[in-house]
């Protein structure tokens, strides 16, 4: 069944999964809150993320940076100067659009971002403004870093910025992190967080926010190893949609194809790079992401942030909004490690038996919304009868299992309080009494509970309780005291 | 042994557990990050404050809400109005302090925190400028909380605020709350997440920053129930140190008392409040921290709140600067539910029966970082021979199991890869191959490594292992295929 954005956002909210902020007064445009659920959900999918990138792996290091940092990390990093979106204004209302957008809303394809390119295409097209039809301005650059002011004096001096990325952490801590690695490489720094973007105009629910949440790996190499890494095996099978910027340029699709031919057809900027384009795909697909629904696009070179030599974005395909970036994966070379030792005069070089490397990164950044939003989607499903539910994977799902007493008095109440008490040591779990046994499916399954215990009148009889299955209403009865171990085992083999 | 600030701080950064931010450019005073050590233990610690005060209830619900909300809230709220300090300038250099703070550096002791008395105090001590020696101006309001801009245009319509609190977000979607939870009372909302205060002076570590961050409940009760909490004996046993506004006005020491006893005594504005006080020190018991070195301080009235009733603060002994507050439980009653019916509109009440129940919240609210630094400071142990560990709760340790083959060569390398390999799916654990055994004891120890597991020569011979014990230093010897459980059974057992 198709699945439209409006049903979306109402169960996110009528469910408490996510809705937007500060509703009582009018919402604020781009921020967010997750709800009951929702908090559940995001615990589990940052929890996972943190267990496949860092404490399963040997070469991660954890971080959890504050979000304003000394205001000359901004002006080293370059992102005071070029982090920046164009904007045009209408000559009569005075409203404010980012050129690209209003390009896109036409249907008009963009191959070049210059200011100078969007201009052409405005002119061409003869787009005005959205709102009063008036005439547009030329671009002109719009910094989307926040500010804010440090200290009792508000002035120059005192200006901070709101981070919009936490990559920056990552390189202004290096020298530190280098003794916790011990002097090695390759090793990578991980942190998440929030991050806020002072965006012209937040749209497509969480997928554009002004406040949102972001996990992030830089990942130092040699780079005269760059074409050396040992992990590669793991994911030259994958296969996935590859759009490099050649194809886009050429008009063409793109094509299926596995990491690993596309790393010798050249199409990553090294190894490592096709390395972290596949760890990703495999995460991706372990929580639930079908591989068919994702491609990797290569940025245009007029696309690339100022930082990065090459970058690809994962792509979604959103069924009510089509292919959107919900991961980017950027080669950023050395360039932030010079920067920042031009402007700190700090040394930040890896001393690797008798050379002094200045490693080469390459930076696997997910928007923590727009995967949250991806996942929802993915598991969003509607059968021809009507029914609504979320097929979640148990890792991610909310509550592993609901606990219901088939009628709602005694003594399945106090029965289904025992079996709820010893679930509750073990997994996320709630008792619901009220409503018919359906109705309590119902609103388990428009969640994504993973089973449904049910004390029905046998439990009275041989303290057996059914396990519902979500996704196929099958039901399985076992013994109250198997009931953990067969719980362990169903999220075991989950597929 | 004594334990100095001295240190600890450099424990922390040495060992990567936190350290100031930015430090390349000279830091940035009260802002800090978490390490690759400090970022697992702040996870444990937030994980076990989750599914204490969340999952494991079935009257708390959870909340992640944006940073920055619409600024009307902070109106609402009377954040814009009174979320104050009162500063004095030095009329000769311009020097800015806060008043309570010169105060009490001298050792001055204040039993009044309006304008007039702290006035009063500094003309009476003759308290000048720390830093000229010159004359101070009297005490004027700097507003806490952070600003910023939102959108393109940067003037007085654009103005948003940094939260300082998420308390206003449970407050905000209250009305969502209600329907989630069904129209029932009581029942809280929780919520962690960062706060900002543009403090003068940060200062003490970690104890007082400028970004933080706070894990919070809002515990809503219907006022004509206030002293009817059906989980009051949970907690009424607990004896704690409790220094009541009189006790402290007539300069006598805290009394040691049980909860049950104090709220007979009428310490406490109703039964709720008492048991979530209660309820605090049994959890801060759980996470290793001794009620000895605890005590219960209530607020002047002239230090509350401008929206508290009373308020109760946890305080922790810090052996290098004395009694500070880690935890704070106020009583909010129906100040904010009500000053935001008035500025949204809406109406914020639960339906009963009948009747329309504004409901009064008692509010638990705990300085994350703080919580952190006396778990630390708790755990820092130094043994007449020099040996420095920490006693971190296995459920607290950054890692669980390090892992050392005896000698740092084959076969042992291999056989330790094994069994780190084979914990891993289990625990959070490293492989540790460098250095003499000794040392890599030492440097787990220094972190709160729980078990030391070594691949020895018998190892080769038999397939066991030794399990070191952090504290004690003992061993045993298990089989590898026993470790898994073995490992289970020391961390359910750990008291």
């Amino acid at each position: 069944m198709t699945i439209t954005l409006e049903e979306l956002v109402s169960l996110c909210k009528r469910r408490g999964i996510i809705f937007p902020s500060s509703e009582i007064y009018g919402g604020f445009a781009g921020f967010f809150d997750y709800g009951p659920v929702g908090v559940e959900i995001r615990k589990n999918l940052l929890d996972w993320w943190w267990d496949f990138f860092v404490r399963q792996r040997d070469d991660v290091l954890g971080l959890y940076p504050a979000i304003i940092m000394n205001p000359r990390v901004w002006i080293a990093s370059g992102h005071v100067e070029r982090f920046i979106d164009w904007i045009v204004e209408c000559k009569n209302c005075h409203g404010l659009y980012r050129a690209d957008e209003l390009l896109e809303e036409k249907g008009i394809k963009i191959t070049d971002y210059s200011p100078e390119a969007l201009s052409k295409l405005i002119k061409e097209h003869n787009v005005r403004c959205p709102s009063c039809g008036g005439e547009l301005s030329e671009p002109r650059k719009f910094n989307l870093m926040m500010e804010t002011y440090i200290g009792p004096i508000k002035d120059e001096t005192s200006i901070a910025y709101l981070r919009p990325e936490t990559a920056q952490a990552m390189f202004v801590n290096f020298k530190l992190y280098v003794t916790y690695a011990r002097n090695r490489l390759p090793f990578g720094i991980a942190a998440f967080g929030k991050v806020f973007r002072n965006e012209i105009s937040p749209r497509g629910f969480i997928f554009r926010c002004r406040e949102f949440e972001i996990a992030e790996i830089e990942y130092f190499i040699d780079p005269e190893r760059a074409n050396d890494c040992p992990y590669f095996h793991e994911v030259d099978k994958i296969i996935v949609k590859i759009w490099t910027k050649e194809t886009q340029k050429k008009g063409e699709e793109p094509k299926e194809m596995s990491i690993g031919d596309a790393y010798n057809d050249g199409v990553f900027s090294n190894m490592w790079h096709a390395y972290w384009v596949g760890k990703s795909l495999e995460w991706f697909s372990q929580i639930g992401i079908s591989l068919e629904h994702l491609r990797v696009r290569e940025h245009l070179e007029t696309e690339l942030a100022h930082y990065a030599l090459q970058t690809f974005d994962i792509e979604y395909y959103f069924p009510f909004m089509g292919w959107k970036e919900i991961e980017g994966i950027a080669n950023r070379t050395d360039y932030d490690l010079k920067h920042h030792m031009k402007f700190s005069k700090e040394k930040l070089y890896v001393p690797l038996s008798g050379r002094k490397v200045i490693p080469h990164c390459i930076e696997p950044s997910w928007g923590v919304e727009r995967t949250f939003f991806a996942v929802i989607t993915e598991a969003y499903t509607k059968t021809s009868d009507g029914r609504v539910f979320l097929k979640l994977h148990p890792k991610l799902a909310p509550y592993i299992a609901g606990v219901y007493p088939l009628l709602s008095r005694e003594p399945f109440i106090t029965k289904a309080r025992e079996v709820h008490k010893l679930l509750k040591k073990k997994f996320t779990c709630y008792l619901d009494v009220s409503g018919s046994i359906g109705r309590r499916y119902a609103r388990a399954d428009e969640i994504g509970v993973s089973f449904g215990i049910t004390i029905d009148h046998q439990t009275l009889e041989d303290d057996t309780v059914t396990i519902r299955f979500r996704d196929t209403r099958e039901q399985i009865r076992v013994k109250i005291s198997d009931l953990v171990k067969t719980i362990e085992e169903l999220i075991e083999k989950w597929e």
